[in-house]
């Protein structure tokens, strides 16, 4: 029973036939294929608005791929302090932007605020002595599973547009959001500000292609360069787009989230008074001491301690394809602590 | 009829189910599965000696992490002039070395010489007005279709190491080139003095990963941070695993090269007055004047016009799973001009 | 009556006179003259021990050089929040090393301690999702005007080493910190466990040359070669190592921070009460209010609000060549308000 | 008897004053100084036209920051083979641009032309595969102690800009190219579509500064923040500015200049049958055999072998500032030979 990760889920069956089904028939190579040429438009649907689509292998590569797009060799990107940019991804950024640093910032919830934003950049000068602000980047569904609305992400985008800076959405759970808000798509993106969004599949019963999507036509210009260079353009990019295809065909990325947030909702509802942070994506943070998790250990479920919400946080994740039975257990387990 | 490249194939059977077999079941994330762990010791195997492997989602990728992890941003690399990490690459060796350059060497039938790359090598001071050598890439089979024989290979790395220079090949067509020889794995690479290895598999029957293969347990250390940092490392490493390890498995790599292979020879047989190379591997490289190239794309053979080997050059390559009529009608078409 | 920045002082005469002395004669390029051929024997005798120099045109170019030796592009960097490389040289380290980060802990009085480093430490993972810990860097004087005592600096070296980090000093203000403890130079620097010093000479009385003063063997390996490609070897490099040469000759750098030190300390005795930081080199951290701040802009003063140490704040510098009226004026002048 | 180099000559006491004048004033650090705030209408007479004007410590940092701010870090360079960018800078062009890629050329005596860079751009494809041409840089004098006309400068420059090419000038002998030419500085330069120089100062009786000129108003734009994170942006900046500001006061450049092309050209004059190169700068590159090398060094004459113009190739540069009786020995001994 192991809420360590959405990455342990498996893959959807629409993926894995999107797969097969690419594996027979020849294609042309390198984004010549038809899978790869139908992504804008689909895409493109799905967010009622042009734009363009780029495969690539992992989240880290999409997130680092649009940073740096955004991002001069001396830039600076504002993030909130735990987001997975800084925390997690080994300092892809500075790699793919030939040196931009990160201003961390702390925010409730994981979630960034105008305000705390203003206050961090009201201590910077901005001279030539310093790096310079040129992206903001949000987490949706945030590290702490919480969920910007609409109208938060606008302000937080107006507030980078005024300073001169580009707007990044790491969405590795952007369905997460979307399933848990019920609006459009658009609404958490380009009609609210964001310019490229790294949208996640793999978590989401993916199986090894994330889709970067870029609403700004200047910033996609650089992309095509940086993704050869760094090796994540794929010679066979049919089994990559077909993934994505059959991700968005259908709503299957929108019904995997909805099930993986209902199973978060459930656990979430049977302890109240244990949450760390509102629980509206697929992550539960638990005030558990140590008895509790080892009780919980020994009947057999899995999850992180999670020391960056203090001394006594765990994280359980739910997968999209998380077992009903587990789910069912781990809350009665919970109630019994 | 198709003869452009060997990414337009098809993937093979064994690789398919290997994929499909690692979509159900459950797993840790990044390179903590089953699969993942595996890789060392079937590589291992399979060249007679310990190894690390890392899967990659393209052959620039692996060309360009392996490389780095050789080269300082100050040093340079020795390849020939028509290699692909010169001229098909976008600059990936400086991106991921964070500078260094290539010192490009003519070769005949696309294969470096010690005596060329002596003779290079003597109109360079190499004192710290100059990038420092410091890494030798061989690309085996070459972009000629051509293949180093273990000694050729050994001198070559000797002339290297005398120079304080490590040893990389690039083996997209590795297998072809194996299949040509007859000869053992390990005979070509570390017992030849190869210290990293690009190990092909994507063109040769596999779907979106490569093998990276250490020999050299130094050149090991920086690799999984620059993976990571690269976004190279896939949140759900079993699917590239487990394509890795069908390729090995049962000779599937090796099998695939030869029916490549015979396609070429095929070929070759029937027109040896128009080759440009010898053809040793699953490429053709044929002189066709503009009429000749006219008739065959109007019999519907595909295939690219080849201007580094001057004006009049065609290449054709034969996929693994080329059609056998296709084959054998290019071959009267062929010998019908 | 300027007391903005140590900057604005003047070149001391020996400085120039050396500058003058090596303008005639003829000399070979790129670090073969006479002058550079006597750095490493000059600067060991100072230190006591044999060492590597450099001469750079910044304080920022030795920083990123020495601190480059030090860390790998996936590499971090232990500094105080306020540290001159983390607020003031616009990302020199990232472009330097490729990439590497920045880890910032705050620090009483702009000094690092075990137990702050030691806290932000075990909030990190450190694993291959993360830049790797590489160099702890220590800016002695602090930014904030403190000395970093011979066992304080031992302390935190141990500290480092015992991590696997090696030891940078950012020494602009190097000399004012030894005026101030008495010690040999050897004692805060090797013999505290320093492997590199950034040894500050232009605010101090030069005038276009620092010394990067190399302890460690195996971190001088890489330097001339990052320092050529850096633009940063001068090629009529006689002008920028008679500078260095003339500033330790003698002890023209410990002369001269004494004088600032003691202006410092005599407008720091003259108004106890409102002292930020304890004065212990050339730098007047004062809390003045904003009234207070016109009154002296009035009189002609000359200094820098200080964000950073809250509102306020103001920062005022002794330049080694400041004027004795002005500092009894200033003196008389806090006094008055 | 030094004719080894001119960066072996001494500092003319029109910069040697300027610098000395500066000493004593205090000023404003970090180009705020009056000196640093006169140098762009300074060039700008000079050249007839606004411009941009950065002081740096080398000709290396000068072509450097010049080029990265034309090439993006998967730009490539149409340069000559034997350009110091090239040949003689460490990879300085890949280090400041995050990559970029040098493309050669060969030219007849050191000279780029429109057949020679047209006949190499048809054997690129320049797809997404490959670095994407962005720059040309001219060397001015060239390498080969030539000169391009105007007009040879306007077409190269025309060839660039039709194929989304800006235009570099590594002009560190243009003074020497403009004596020779007798010419506007403004007719080699932008008049003839160049868009940055580097203003070649040291060699000429400069001591430690060299100018950026920037004439695209677009490509000034990121120059502050890459000079300054590389350490370049001197804390006392005066001392920069002053040499720069002394060298084109009252023509001292252009003096120092013909002085050292007379020099040239004597020598020339007296062995036009030993020319390897048309003698157009301070420059002679001469066919001397091995009897005929030893026979002059054992006269006491100092000159480098250079092999990159064949066995049997030396090269003899007069400096501004070289003895007369020198120059006559120096032809009296090779019309003796």
């Amino acid at each position: 029973m192991d809420f360590y990760s959405d990455n342990a889920a498996g893959v959807h069956p629409a993926v894995l036939a999107a797969v097969t089904g690419a594996a027979g028939p020849h294609a042309k190579g390198y984004d010549a294929d038809d899978w790869t040429a139908r992504l804008d438009a689909a895409f493109g649907a799905l967010f009622e608005t042009p734009c363009r689509v780029f495969a690539v292998p992992s989240g880290t590569a999409a997130n680092a791929l649009g940073l740096a797009a955004m991002l001069p060799p001396w830039g600076a990107l504002w993030c909130e302090r735990e987001a997975h940019v800084e925390v997690d991804e080994a300092g892809a950024v500075p790699f793919y932007s030939g040196g931009a640093t990160h201003l961390l910032v702390a925010g409730a919830h994981g979630k960034l605020s105008v305000e705390a934003l203003s206050e961090a950049a009201g201590r910077r000068r901005g001279d030539v002595h310093q790096t310079q602000a040129a992206a903001l980047s949000l987490t949706q569904a945030t590290e702490a599973g919480t969920v910007y609305a609409p109208d938060e992400i606008a302000a937080l985008s107006a507030w980078a547009r005024a300073r001169g800076c580009r707007v990044h959405m790491d969405g590795a759970r952007f369905a997460n959001a979307v399933a848990h808000l019920g609006c459009a798509p658009a609404d958490v993106t380009w009609r609210a500000g964001v310019e490229i969004l790294s949208f996640g599949c793999i978590k989401n019963g993916g199986m090894s292609a994330e889709a970067l999507v870029v609403f700004a036509p200047d910033l996609a210009a650089s992309i095509p360069h940086r993704r050869k260079r760094a090796g994540l353009m794929p010679s066979k990019g049919r089994f990559a787009a077909a993934q994505l295809l059959a991700m968005i065909d259908g709503g299957v990325w929108l019904a995997n989230a909805r099930a993986a947030n209902a199973g978060a909702a459930a656990i979430a509802a049977a302890v109240p008074q244990r949450l760390l942070h509102p629980v509206q994506a697929n992550e539960v943070f638990l005030r558990l001491d140590a008895d509790e998790r080892q009780a919980l250990r020994r009947q057999g479920f899995g999850f992180y301690e999670w020391e960056s919400d203090g001394p006594g946080a765990a994280r359980l994740v739910v997968r999209w394809d998380a077992d009903s039975h587990a789910i069912a257990a781990l809350v009665a387990a919970l109630r019994a602590l």
